[in-house]
């Protein structure tokens, strides 16, 4: 795409109360667009970002038999008095609304009861198990307090797919997949060196639920790391029974701040209960479906890789997620760059193409905010020296190399 | 996919309340399934459809410089109190709710006022227009009643482009192309020979605006249409002088119902002048950017779709749009279905192959009511006549064709 069709521009501030370092880099950048505190648009670079991580998740979820769909946002009480989390007593982060008629309706803040009350409408026989539906859903959760950008919003993006299995040992094994998969996806999106599976607390039907923390300084949780198992526990469960459980010795761990990028969780019955959410087996008799949820928070891993992944003069996307993966600067007038940028996008690689009339000073800065992984420039200069000037985001030095060389890695 | 994987199955009947054919018929068939009255969840099948739309429209607006986006739902009251609409008494149909401080906040009905607004911060120079933002984004209203379906619901999805000019002569051109791009949209979809191009009323800055109209027993629209021209006039604006216009006589003017499924307008200054969105011409002079406004309902054309393209039996979708190309149905257990399925899938056909245990009787009712529109059926008896037996979903009778005939048309 060229820059010039592009509409956004780079701005040299944040919003003067954007407090976050990943919705501050987003604005600056071009990214986000600060409608109001937690709620923010996805401008055309932004959108491109959260649609490869969603690629990267819908891939390893249909690898695993997920089937995906698409739930409303629009929910009704009956459903989730069902469960006990319709009023606002209870669930402290509602936005509610209602019908002309004054019928009261709720936004989802999660999806259990979604789509357990829809999977009553297909599961009637041990025939229709397993089933792994999953949706990319906007949320939105009545925060009181947003300041933490993208990484929790009043309004963002998830997956969440939820498992539903015959028994305990069927659902097990799927878990273990799954646990797999997201493992994957943060490794894909280029998180996976510092986001640890790490233990949490479970609830009735299992001992732990597993959370996928990744280490900054901006996380809002307390980890323990056992850097030598590469897991985690949650200080929140930490104590004697949990380390030797996890044959952890206290002295090993390292105190971390951490973002909860992702969680899986075991419901067994809690939902399928309230819903009679139940199969007929082989002999015709009733059972309990047993259920898991898996989420993960696609703006959030959004705000947590610029957040992680950034230094003083703006964003380091990895490769899998940038908006593009070649940011291509014209300097001055010439042909070479235009002929450059049609043989890349010829080969299906993605350019950025800075043919704007400013200056070189100018284009650099913003190459470097909004963190394009490969930049490459023509000028007069680099055409003298016998090619284009090439450097990777996370390089300080460029070089000089051919047209050829260049395109030829791509 | 293998139809065991796809946790949805057929209904003999709709809801009780359930009095639209569009939704009737996608209830039964498994492709949406309804929350409440209005407000529709897309099932699989039903997800792929609206994703196939989005694909060919994404393309269109992507060919004449659109540039995708994601804008918030969730909307503030001083952005939309600038074109005084944000008002119950003046809009009927917002959905309103609140932070937990008590600020009101909207959910979009529609999206000019949020373009406005977050374009005024990228466009100051003529060097920044024209700009042709637009999103895929779920929109709420809130509907009396909601008695149409996907067609008229109250949560939906649709695709919005708003263009900004720096002037009329600019904005012109670009209603001509994006208005061949629409032609191209409905044409693509299957609705090309029944949808007309309208012409409805315009507004301050231009005497018309378009409508797509798509000729239909459940249009809730008048329309009167010139045959022999290939265009329509809407009810609201047929008059002697519209007629000589547009030069059309009365007598050759049909009445239809119709659904409108698009719809172009141009917005001259009616927005940007609240927003002050405005430019600096090269003399360095402030003028007003010239906005249109061109909105297709994704869910909306789908249910069009079906409720033109179907019989006493269930959907024919057409390919373009088809959840599936082929559903594959295996008669008996035979290894030469799941060989087909593997060759097919191998070369990039989208199959649904119905693997399950169940009669031959159903699985055709089924196939007939989902309506994907290449049917082949393997079993014992096709075997031995030498192939398959392959009919098309619009057709009465099938043949028995070699594996390899059918397999080399795809």
């Amino acid at each position: 795409m060229r820059q010039s069709q592009l509409f956004t521009k780079t701005r040299k501030e944040a919003p003067s109360d954007e407090v976050s370092k990943n919705a501050e880099l987003l604005i600056r950048a071009g990214f986000i667009y600060k409608e109001m505190a937690g709620v923010y648009s996805y401008l055309p670079m932004g959108l491109r970002v959260l649609k490869k991580i969603e690629a990267i998740i819908r891939e390893e979820m249909n690898m695993i038999g997920g089937v995906e769909m698409q739930t409303s946002a629009l929910q009704e009480k009956s459903v989730w008095a069902k469960t006990n989390r319709w009023s606002d007593d209870v669930v402290d982060n509602w936005f509610k609304t209602q019908l002309k008629n004054g019928t009261e309706l709720g936004l989802s803040f999660t999806n259990e009861e979604a789509f357990s009350s829809l999977m009553k409408g297909f599961i009637t026989s041990y025939k229709d198990l397993p089933a792994y539906p999953y949706d990319f859903k906007t949320i939105f959760r009545n925060e009181a307090r947003a300041k933490s950008g993208i990484m929790r919003g009043r309004e963002f993006h998830w997956k969440a797919l939820y498992s539903f299995s015959r028994d305990e040992k069927d659902h097990n094994e799927f878990y273990k997949k799954i646990r797999q998969s997201y493992i994957s996806v943060f490794d894909k999106v280029g998180l996976g060196g510092r986001t640890y599976l790490t233990f949490a607390s479970g609830g009735t039907f299992s001992k732990y639920s597993h959370e996928f923390q990744t280490v900054s300084d901006a996380g809002e949780d307390i980890i323990y790391v056992d850097e030598a198992q590469g897991i985690a526990v949650n200080k929140e469960v930490l104590n004697d029974e949990v380390l030797a459980d996890l044959n952890m010795s206290r002295e090993s761990l390292q105190e971390k701040k951490a973002i909860e990028v992702g969680n899986i969780f075991s419901l067994g019955y809690k939902f399928s209960e309230p819903f009679s959410l139940t199969y007929k087996n082989e002999e015709g008799d009733n059972n309990l479906v047993y259920m898991g949820s898996y989420g993960i928070g696609i703006s959030r891993l959004m705000g947590t890789v610029v957040e992680t992944l950034s230094d003083e003069k703006g964003i380091i996307w990895p490769e899998s997620i940038a908006p593009f993966t070649v940011h291509l600067i014209s300097i001055g007038q010439n042909d070479k760059a235009q002929e450059l940028y049609e043989t890349l996008t010829t080969k299906g690689v993605e350019v950025l193409f800075d043919d704007r009339e400013t200056s070189a000073g100018a284009k650099f800065a913003d190459a470097d905010l909004i963190g394009i992984p490969h930049r490459v420039v023509v000028s007069g200069r680099s055409l003298d020296q016998g090619g284009v000037e090439y450097k990777k985001r996370d390089r300080e030095q460029g070089e000089i190399i051919s047209v050829d060389d260049f395109v030829s890695q791509f």
